[in-house]
């Protein structure tokens, strides 16, 4: 935990916070490729950080929602991935492939079909309509997502379920889901734990974080999964959590009154949205 | 369910409950061998129910706890099963062996095993001293007994989980212990549900009727685990729940001032001790 004392609030920025490797890997290849070529595509966002794909936008990179509005060029799998029937629309049209899928979110997919493949019924763990949860359900013949409670009556009776779950999720929403089916009427259930390690840090070093401190920012991406995932677990233990894109976004009257604040950012936040926001936060007078 | 109102007490029968298709079983080969043979052993009580293991006593069923004391004739291999080590000890000492094992049980035994040569650590949810878990415990090198939260600190880190339930566990525990794995740090985790469907059957039904009445008797074993299981259910349920052996364990001040009772029996009670009770239930005044 970074320790900055100066001016009027003292600010605890989160020991584990920022940028993760998959996002890291992600920007780096966009940039290499955008260096190199002219026609370069994204499909979706590369990642859930609009003022990342802002400044990308401006070296050239062109995000497009769907494969049909892609005629010729480059186009690169964002962090999150894409399923394999996208990928095969992309190349019958001869496009260049450039794949930026985050390694662990790669692996979801290749159990997922792995699963199938051993006969289990695919279950995903995770939001239903996220890019990562929607490719991995492209992964295999029938996929049953479940965000929550809610969606276990879509699970067949007595079937052999094959379990995954959404890299960003957190553990205890894995083993409350697991243990919600355990009281079901499954036969088996193999279960790999697709969850990403430096995720789980992260969660965890921002609700040690906001338990300390007066209010606590959670900074990243509206879409960023993993940001949200941060800010929910935040929002339990200390309800002066907000999430916020970056310092612009925040109405500084909730400084009001504050002495410590706390920061955290999601993986796909750059350090320079973080740098900013502390930085402010350090000289901004919230005694008045 | 069975509605019986004669006399002062009315007295409601769960719809399932009694010998179940393993006891019964036990019971029948037990009965053969000791018609056909002297010298008839059994490895611990054949079930769990005094009464019975009295009854076939007096036919000539010796029960032993340990190998040892066995030094001729036929072993009886009772419900709960045996380790496979006790097995080859009666075999070394040239027994003529009985297998009247559950089959439910014989599978939870198997499935360990193979869970084990597939490279998982093999976890079984279940109480660590009742015959069953040991049996079970003896069929792979390495088993670890999880019988609630306090002891999942002896799972490993990180680990490659083959889990399986005692058989007579119910459905909302196997789930509660699966959710808690679920929330650690494992990496697969492959369960086979290996709960006696009969047995979940009886819960169910002996829940819904001790909602109904002033008063639930449970019928069987101290020692026997889905007696025990049905007990603890009920008693969640409807505080003045009882667990005895026969109408002799019943103090009848219990039923004063009671209108309806309701009565259950565990898997190893047989038809004669829940109709004697139920007989003498009918009859007894509590009004006085």
């Amino acid at each position: 935990m970074v320790l900055t004392c100066l001016g009027y609030m003292k600010v605890l920025v989160a020991e584990k916070c920022g940028f993760c490797h998959g996002v890291r890997n992600a920007i780096s290849v966009a940039e290499k490729v955008l260096a190199a070529e002219n026609d370069v595509y994204s499909l979706g966002p590369i990642i859930h950080n609009r003022d990342v794909v802002e400044r990308l936008a401006k070296s050239g990179l062109k995000t497009v929602s769907e494969v049909e509005a892609i005629r010729s060029g480059t186009v690169l799998i964002r962090s999150h991935g894409a399923a394999p029937k996208q990928i095969a629309r992309l190349e019958e049209k001869g496009l260049n492939i450039v794949d930026a899928t985050c390694i662990l979110v790669k692996r979801v997919q290749h159990i997922a079909g792995e699963l199938e493949a051993q006969g289990y019924k695919v279950v995903i763990i995770g939001e239903e309509n996220h890019p990562e949860v929607q490719a991995v359900v492209g992964c295999a013949k029938d996929v049953i997502v479940i965000a929550d409670e809610s969606d276990l009556h879509r699970l067949p009776q007595n079937a052999k379920l094959g379990v995954v779950c959404q890299t960003t999720q957190n553990p205890e929403h894995f083993g409350r889901m697991l243990g919600a089916m355990g009281r079901g009427s499954f036969s088996e259930m193999k279960v790999i734990n697709t969850l990403c390690k430096e995720a789980i840090k992260r969660q965890e070093s921002a609700v040690r974080l906001c338990e300390q401190v007066d209010v606590m920012f959670v900074l990243g991406g509206l879409e960023s999964a993993n940001t949200r995932r941060l800010a929910e677990l935040c929002a339990k233990v200390n309800k002066h959590t907000f999430h916020l894109q970056n310092w612009n976004e925040l109405d500084t009257n909730v400084l009001h009154g504050k002495r410590t604040a706390g920061v955290t950012a999601g993986a796909s936040t750059p350090d320079w949205i973080i740098g900013e926001f502390v930085k402010n936060l350090e000289v901004f007078d919230s005694s008045g």
